[in-house]
């Protein structure tokens, strides 16, 4: 279907927009723009059709002048890869008029829960469906993720958590009691404008939201351990923002009687080839800023024998690995390219 | 002994540091310093003595010229009330050498802990002693806070951490085992130059340190959670450094089987009297940028009830409240004058 | 007209903004409303009316519940003092409804200009009058606003591009070219929703914005120094906004013959006696840290000899000095009360 | 000299430090390492020699477990290219002790001056001497660093300040009197700890340092621009440090009579070939989050008719483009490499 002899064509819907101007950051430096095996084709926008991509994205030079088409089933046709950042809800539209054979990457929530109460109970509305999870480094998906066509690229906040925790529930290391505190750059919270993110009001601050198991990435977390561990995970979610443009830092939590040793073994064992998971040695723990505008997912681990607590904590770039990132890398694998093609585990530090 | 007819003459041990210098900012908004019936005395520092505390504390306009002695018992000498910030296991010696009567107010760690175990488990050495706990709002504090003449001023993690789950524990509606993830801003770290508390460290990126259980503030929250369940609690303490000058964000953790509303009542009423506790209306959380040099503790509440959690979110300016305006606090109530003198409720915000 | 024995009455229109919320947050700290001279009286706002002050300003725990009435005569009829934070072109219409006698102090741009012409060159529309500046540091201005009913407050730039060179161009030491590279905090743009305004945008970016001599505060600063100078003065401005909450830093230069002494000794002179100017010694230089939540300005000096020039270096808070302090300082003048009561050189700082 | 068929070898001196970091970050993206022409050999440090480099760099996965070995001729023997990033002063003995056919890349400022009054007036100390000047947009710098054995790599403010005026000032434009007032996050300070630069004292501040012509970029910008104008340039630099991690805002302004457009002209022809130069819109100006990470300075233009004054504003990364992609760019320039190898002009933004 793809063929690699071709040029491949790619569209960005939403491309005005935090996880648009990622992946199109992403692509400016894909190996296969440069050989031209890859194109950068239609941009579209909502509200901002019409106007350059320059006045959006300061840093993407290489496109400044690029005017942004409406996103609508006709702009976005004839590509053969279309990434949708899009609204909530948005999705489904776009993906039904597109023709199957077109490389869909959804951004989006629409597709990723596979329970429709569950959707019901978080976003509202009708459920969409369940595509293919975009995150490779996680049971089968590498295989399935192989010659897709509709992928749902997982949540930030979902991302770091899922993968801080997942060999030790997958080995039953840990009972399924997990807790997660999440602290936020402001980029996670989107680019619309309201009040309380301005930077008046998160310099210096830190903030707390979505308290109580209420945040609409709560049921993604549950679904995907409560898969690895073959029986129901308990998830207590607290995300709060924090005063960085970029990353995301997981505290995840679950009890345990394993030392350290047997947990870490478990982690070295289910991480061993993925290319953006690295693990810490002993003692030391990951930070934001050595992530930032890279893919990797940067883990330690600690035991608090007294209180019979493994805490995984775990640093990732909300809009690299957390979003754009997992985007790129699931095209790569669904192209047949390869899977680190145009990303890199190197950070952009201090 | 301190008699509200003279003038009380106060002394700042550690005064280029930042609970030194807290201390003095606080000081010099007091209104019995205008009265005249407080007085600042010697200020002394370790390897700073014989500078101005202008090149120190470019904020404190009024004793910028103040040349800075040694700190030693002879140069705290003389005075009413001495306030040490100094580097843990300094205390004794000073306070040793001074005479009973003299009110000393420690900023360090050394008279916190009432189990000499846990004072060699995480300190290390020979315990100092325990001195009366400056944190007023915890059971019988407050009047043994009266007429004392030795305070341990709290923590700034156990400050926040502790008043946050405080009423639950105390009214038994959760069960003792609690976690704590705490978000710091970088005051917190002190003003020992370190290569990883540079600003270009910092800046864009959040770091967890003292994972799995060893942070030194842990058996200080231990003790007081414990003291209030009248058993053991058992409590797991991750700390964060993020991007701000100032401010503590706790999310503090328990299962409970109870309604948010009983758990409400219950801290309405732990609360309704102290001038500094702030409960949030249902739904509202706090961030650190609402209390930046002020006393207050503002504290929002939820329950997760498919969790079976109780997760309080509290804030708190970790140099203030957490460590210099408890500091105040105590003074004042230790020399009979009212609580709240020279000290707010309102933040400096945005 | 304004009775000392009487409690004075006060309006904030525009309180969910934050030249409102800096006043209030002023007034909180008043010594004349602890002992009830001063009360707050009617909090009005825009689109924001009906809802509560607490859920803007989360630092104003004491007003938290108070409801935002409408911004209109008649809800601000009633009040001894109306504080005015509306935007532009809307404050002679409230001011006009109002009776003569009760002291306006408009924080925003309306009656700041003398000429008409600057006003439509830099706002456009009629030029609705002019009112005494609230500037007392300069000329005349300190006997002028003693008593005044009417009074608009200094623009935040302005404040301090002028007090950091006046001294200089009164002396005539300096030659009548001023340029001006201004620095501010993100809460000096304002707390309209603006995409460029959102945390993710500001962190960790510097900005440079009305390059050309097009920022509306120009005129403002030209009429203070040309006043000063007695002959028109030169002034280009160059605003930057950098990712800090509050500060403004002013690099003001013009072209000197004099040396670094001469020029110091006559700050010395002209700042003497001024409770909130505070001039540095030789080789310091401010920064805003030192002046967050305080009335203060900081001022440092330099010459180069090689290129004939004087710098000076001002350090201000935006929304104290900068806007709400001032405005609090012009009421104690108006009202015969302490200049400085309520107010503080005393930065929140680090 | 340098063969394309064989493996280029790079050693970095002082690959703890920030430049050493940053050059090791391009290198890891550098497309001969992938394709094996390109080798990382030895990492020296001084005080840090003997540590990991991952202790250090926590964004460099790939050379983490890299042992770092002293700063010695001897250790950088065997080298194709050694890249210094060495305190002022200690280059040159390193230089003499290696072969005269190793390219050295120096970061440091000893062979930057052409005047050793300068440099004594400056550094103090004698005068190294002077090497091809790592700028190649600058005269015939190109040429001249083409198969060159020594550069020394541009200061990061001149970077910024000489580009974002050189064509203004080679085309006669401007009169010979500029000013520059540039702002710098904290990582040009570098990696040693000072408590000035400490996050808490950086954050929610911004300071001038370094005022009144004594900042030691200054002759460097003078040297440059009066190159360019075969006349003395006056140049009054002040410096800011803002609280970012990375990237440097410079306003650079000089007398003109020329309108914007003639002015405007002489960039776009003077920049037209060059890979890392985007000049932006008419009234459009730089923010440094559009740079970081890249190798790109963007400038933005405006003439104030008024004040008579050309104000242009240029963004860089003071990391990239201001030191280590500066160095990287340099070398495939003296390797005959493509210039843009392992460079991007596209930020991580925001």
């Amino acid at each position: 279907m793809h063929n690699d002899c071709m040029t491949v064509r790619i569209a960005v819907a939403g491309a005005s927009g935090y996880a648009g101007g990622e992946i199109l950051r992403l692509l400016c430096g894909h190996p296969r723009l440069a050989s031209g095996e890859l194109e950068i084709g239609a941009l579209t926008a909502g509200g901002n059709a019409g106007t350059r991509l320059g006045e959006h994205h300061k840093n993407l030079l290489p496109l400044a002048d690029r005017v942004l088409a409406e996103t609508t089933p006709e702009t976005l046709a004839g590509h053969d890869v279309v990434f949708l950042g899009l609204p909530h809800g948005q999705s489904a539209q776009i993906a039904n008029a597109l023709p199957p054979s077109t490389l869909i990457i959804d951004c989006g929530a629409d597709f990723r829960l596979q329970d429709g109460h569950e959707w019901d109970r978080y976003y509202g509305g009708e459920h969409a469906g369940t595509w293919p999870y975009g995150m490779p480094e996680l049971l089968k998906n590498r295989a399935e993720l192989a010659g897709a066509s509709r992928i749902a690229v997982p949540g930030c906040y979902p991302t770091v958590s899922i993968l801080s925790i997942a060999p030790a529930i997958a080995a039953g290391l840990v009972e399924p009691r997990v807790q997660v505190v999440a602290l936020s750059g402001a980029s996670g919270a989107g680019r619309a404008p309201k009040a309380n993110l301005l930077a008046a009001e998160v310099l210096g601050s830190a903030r707390a939201y979505g308290v109580g198991g209420v945040h609409r990435h709560t049921p993604e977390i549950i679904q995907a351990l409560s898969a690895l561990a073959g029986q129901p995970v308990e998830v207590a979610f607290t995300p709060i923002l924090v005063p960085m443009a970029r990353g995301i830092l997981a505290t995840v939590t679950a009890p345990t009687s394993a030392p350290l040793e047997t947990i870490r073994e478990a982690y070295a064992q289910a991480y061993a080839d993925e290319p953006f998971l690295h693990l810490l040695p002993d003692g030391q723990f990951p930070e934001t800023g050595a992530v930032v505008g890279s893919n990797a997912i940067q883990v330690g681990l600690a035991v608090d024998e007294r209180a019979g607590l493994l805490t995984a904590i775990g640093a990732v770039d909300n809009l690299t690995k957390g979003t754009g990132g997992a985007a790129v890398q699931s095209m790569n694998l669904a192209l047949g390219w390869g899977e680190i093609e145009g990303l890199t585990t190197v950070g952009v530090a201090p």
